[in-house]
This record gives C-alpha cells, structure tokens and sequence, in this order.
C-alpha cells in the first residue's frame, strides 16, 4: 500500500491533492453494464447538472460525459454543438483559449478570435465590435478562468451578450465548476464543459459538457469523430442508460465520493469559501515573502496564482521546484507566453493551513538558495 | 473501504475483475509533470512496446498512449496514420469491424469493406479479389479477437498479403495484446491499437497504439482531431517526456502495476495458458449443462465465449444474469446480430477454479429456473 502521508501535496491546477476516501472508491471493479454502475452513472450527472444550475426539472438542459481528459470534452462540446457551417467567436487571453481555435481549425470549423492580453478581460465594447465586423458568426466559445494566468473572465456579461444577440454560447469552465457560481439556465448556454478532476476534486479521466436540449436534439451529424460524439452519446444513455464504450469505471466511482464530499463541504458555496481562504493567505504569506502577484486582486480566480520569479539571477525555477518538492509541495511552471511565471494552486484537498505551510517552505526554500526576492 | 470479497468476479470481455494490488496503486495522488510521473509513462510505453515484439533498438515502432477508452485509441490510430487521400479496406466480422468502417465514416476517409459472418474468418482469396477490385486501397484495418463472438482473425496471413501487397496495416488487437503473441515487426503493421483493461489487466481509462515510426513521422496534419492526433502527442513526449492534456494519472498507476504481475506472470505465454485453461474449463463445463459454444473450437479465441441460449422458452436472459449475479458472477449479454447469445469471458485476474465455479453456478440457476438446456 502506498504511504499516502509522504506524498508531495499538489498545488497545481489537476490533477490534484484529492481525499483518501476518492482514492478508496476505486478499489472494487464494477461491471459497466451492471445496474448499479448505471444508477451509478446517473447519479453523477443528476449531481453535476444541480451544481451546473440546470432547472429542477431537467426541462433545458442534459450533462453528458465523455472520457479522457478536459480538453477532450472542450473538443467534444465544439465537434458537437457547431454545425459545418457554424462561425465562432473564440475568446483568447491565455493557451486555453488558444487551444479552442486549434480545436476549431482541426475539426474544420470557420473560426475569428478576439485576443487581449493575458493579463486583461475583453470587454463587452470589444466583443460587440468583433460581432458588428463579422456578420457571420454563429457562435462564441470562452474560458470562464483561464487556468494559465488564474484570470477570470466576465462570464455573465458575455453571455447576456451572446443571448442578446442570438449567439450560441460555449463555456470552458474546467477550473471553475463546483467553486464558483455557474448557471446554465441563467447563463443560457448551450455547453458548459468541465472534467472531473478540479473544483470537483475526483481522479481525472473523464469529462462532461451541459448542454442545452434543444441544441444536442438538433446536433445530429455535426461530429466529425465518433468518440467524441455527445449527441450519439446522449441517444445511447437516453436508451439504455449505458455508456457507449468502456467508461473508466474507477474514475467514476471516485467521482461519486467527491461528489459526496462536494455536498458535505456545503456545495458550491462552501468550497468556494475554502478556496477563496486559500488563496488569501497564499497571496498575503507569499507578498509577505516580497513576490509579486502576476494578476490584480479583482480579476484573481480563487484557483491558481501567478507569481513572477525573483529578479535574483541566481533564481532557477528547477532547483526552486526539485527543493519545494522535497519539502512535501510540488508547484506548477508558469504559462504565460510573455513573461517568465510560476503557479500556485488553491484548489483540491488542501486547507489554508496546508497554504501557510507551503508559504513557510518557498520562505525555507529562498533562504537556502540564498534568493533575493 | 470495499469489502473486496463481496464483489461479483466480471466473466465480461471489460472491465474485468483486477488483483488488489493493481486497484490498490490509484491511492496516491500524481503530479502529472513530475518527473516520477514522466518516468512512469516512459517504463509502460517500454514494456507495452516489448509486449507488441518492437525490436529491442526500437528502430522502428513506438508505443504512443492516448486517453479515453479503447475506442477512443482505434479512432486517434485511423485518424492518424490515414491521410485525408487514403482508402481504407476493413474486414468485418462483428460489431468492432462495423466500427471501425463507422469511425472511417466519420472521420471522412474513404472506405470499402469486406465482410464474412460472425463465425467465419476471411480468407486470403477474398481479401485478394477485394484488393483487385479496388485499387485505391491504401490501406487494410482488422480487428484480430472479435469481442463479439471470440472469433480470431488469422492476422499473420492477413499481414503477410498486407506487406506483399504493399498496403498499410492497422490492427484492432484490443482483446488479445497480452495473452496472444503478436509481432509488430514481423507483421510489418503500420499501427497495433489496444488498452489498458483487457489481458494487460489493468483498469480502463487509457488505450494505446504502437506505431510505425516511419509512418508516424509522415503523418503530420492527417488527424481531424486534436485529442486524437497522435502524432502531435508523439511529438510531445519526444520533446518532453509529458501527456499534452491531463493524463488519468491514477489508472496509469495502475497499469504500471498490472505490467509488472504480467511479467510475473511469465509474459504473453504465461497468461495465455492460463486463460487457454480458463476458457477449456469453461467450455467443457458448459457442454456437460448441455449449452452449445457459437463458434467451432479452432476458431474460438481464449478471450471470450458466445453461447447459445437455451431453446427452452422459460429461458429469459435478464432472470439467468440476475442470478448468476447474486451467486457471485457477472456474464455479459450477446452481442451477434444474426442470433440470440450470451458470452462468458475467460480474461481478467481469474483462475480456473473460478471458472469451474462459473460453471457450478449457472448449473444451479439452470436448476432453479426449471430449464432445459
């Protein structure tokens, strides 16, 4: 058995730091076609769909899983929703929303993007100027918080935008759902795609998107892959309840416990309030230290910090990274295309005890390698 | 914790029942850019290329894993090594031939198919006249143990007019890497696809294809999909030892693990014979009730056996799986077109006592039930 106390704790932005008991609901192989792997199954979509602000009665909105990591539920949210001969409006300030035009340009679909720094939101005179210069849009596609900076977009703006105007909307929001408020209904989406293993806090290896009915009914050949595929996907569960091909069982189940967890921390409220604690005393523990925030405090996600390095040319972000690693914390590298970075995460099953303690050991970690910050 | 115990043993061709060992290496949480993470996805990629027969210089194939379930790796394998010019010759004799020519579809290759009942193999003569008459075959994509029946293709034949012929071959060996030796290079196949829960008995969650490096180096801007692309996913780990998206960490663990009790196991021989002597126990035990295999012996695949039900019409499929199951055992539905069945499979962490007690089982259900096999 693994010693689970000596394993680094993941400040990172996933996989995380999860709890024991996610972990242990992995120990029993379930028959994928069983009945209680299917209620299984429904449950976990049940859960997410309330976190994910679907009406009570299911009326408009559906969660559909996919395997594989988030990006593969991005992709199959666009191979979805956008017709062949959809336009959309891709919203970049950071390599998430790259990602999406590269998703775009490689399941051919017409794309434009509107780019701001990676340190700024668009606004919303930018975007209705985008959309004034290109008649053809159809649609518009968003990180909600771009994971590499921590920045957070203006989510509610942008889709009373889009609803305005008759624009179909899509939401990345793998680092937001479960700990910030997000509201399919009110947001009118018609995908919102996140995974399992952020703000949720189960394993990775599956993904999801809420999608709206009447766009997934109306979604039929659009696809141009068969895994990736939400609406044949749909169809099988409205079926018979199953996935089409072998789900990773195990991921699954963790799942569940997490989601169990997600409910027992006070839902989306409650975890958002640890992580929002987290954040804080890491901001404040690390400002103490003398390093610098990338972002300012009002466009800061309660998800992941970026910090510049120290100006010390004796600063090596590997020694940096293998000395904090020794002392029980594994970090993230930096992003960001235009300066040099690094990456805290707030989320997980971390305490802000836990970011104190990490605080404590960049402050070891500095002195050791005798680090001007 | 599961109560490991009280859990039915998976007769299912995937998810199988796995050791506890195997289930007991997802307690720990990964950094999925540490170097222990990097180093573990470099000794899977090792030891599954030394289980496919890649020359031990690794000249010319390489294994390149791919998230998501087996399926997911057939698509990223087609999607990658055809180009959009390609014309794809699939043989068809079950429901993983069928979807192999579904994916072609779309993925927009061109495609022509030969196919032969669900209990009968190709011949050579067949493939010869087909590849006649359409000279635009560039390539031929086989399944080589149809899940469907359990029949085995004869795939060195099959490779050897490939390579005569000069045509690219693509091998679904889902079901038998691990326990049916296969040669990547003395068949000369351009990909060989499988994954992780099937005879390498790990849990689901991550597929792979070992590769031509030729034909993966030729192969940039085939994939009409991002996730799949394994060619840009091949080029990562060249760069960087890393997964381009989030890895499922945790079943990769796992997999590490289920490698090393297959070399305990004495490699492909060892596990073959044991499922060679599962699936005679089975057989043998289910003729002395009176059922009937599908498929003649020499045809029959160590993997999975289709059975005919009983032609007693108190017989009801649902009734004879919810018994089975509550006596410890869950069996998997039919899934020929052309008859009603049911499987059994042989493959997983099973001996053949569990198989004999298999048999015990369904004895005492038939009993029960008050039917005549």
């Amino acid at each position: 058995m693994v010693d689970q106390k000596k394993e680094p704790l993941l400040l990172t932005p996933g996989p995380l730091t999860t709890s024991n008991l996610v972990k242990e609901a992995t120990l029993k192989d379930w028959g994928s076609r069983d009945q209680d792997f299917i209620e299984l199954t429904a449950r976990i979509c049940r859960r997410i769909e309330d976190i994910a602000g679907v009406d009570p009665d299911r009326t408009h909105h559906v969660c559909v899983p996919v395997q594989g990591s988030g990006t593969f539920a991005v992709e199959a949210a666009l191979d979805t929703v956008l017709s062949r001969s959809a336009t959309v409006l891709v919203l970049i300030n950071g390599a998430y929303g790259h990602r999406i035009a590269r998703i775009c340009g490689y399941i051919g679909r017409s794309f434009v993007t509107l780019e701001t720094a990676e340190d700024q939101v668009p606004t919303i005179e930018q975007i209705e100027k985008k959309l004034s210069a290109e008649p053809a849009i159809t649609h518009l596609a968003t990180v909600h918080c771009e994971t590499t900076s921590g920045i957070l977009n203006p989510i509610e703006e942008i889709a009373s935008l889009a609803h305005q105007k008759g624009i179909g909307l899509i939401i990345d929001a793998m680092s937001s759902l479960g700990a910030l408020p997000l509201d399919v209904t009110e947001l009118n989406c018609a995908a919102l795609v996140a995974s399992s293993n952020k703000c949720l806090q189960g394993l990775p290896g599956v993904g999801f998107a809420v999608m709206e009915k009447t766009v997934l009914a109306g979604s039929e050949g659009n696809a141009t892959s068969l895994s990736l595929d939400l609406f044949d996907q749909w169809r099988n569960f409205e079926k018979t309840g199953q996935w089409r091909f072998t789900p990773p069982t195990h991921v699954l189940a963790a799942l569940d416990q997490a989601l169990v967890e997600l409910d027992e921390e006070g839902g989306v409220a409650g975890r958002g309030t640890r992580y929002q604690d987290n954040c804080q005393t890491l901001v404040d523990g690390m400002r103490g230290l003398g390093f610098e925030t990338y972002l300012p405090d009002d466009l800061q996600a309660p998800i992941i910090v970026t910090f510049h390095p120290p100006k010390d040319l004796k600063f090596g972000f590997e020694d940096f990274y293998n000395r904090l690693r020794d002392k029980g914390f594994a970090i993230y590298p930096g992003k960001l295309t235009q300066a040099d970075s690094f990456r805290m995460g707030c989320i997980g099953d971390l305490s802000a005890k836990d970011m104190k303690n990490a605080v404590t050991a960049v402050g070891a970690v500095i002195g050791e390698m005798g680090i001007e910050v």
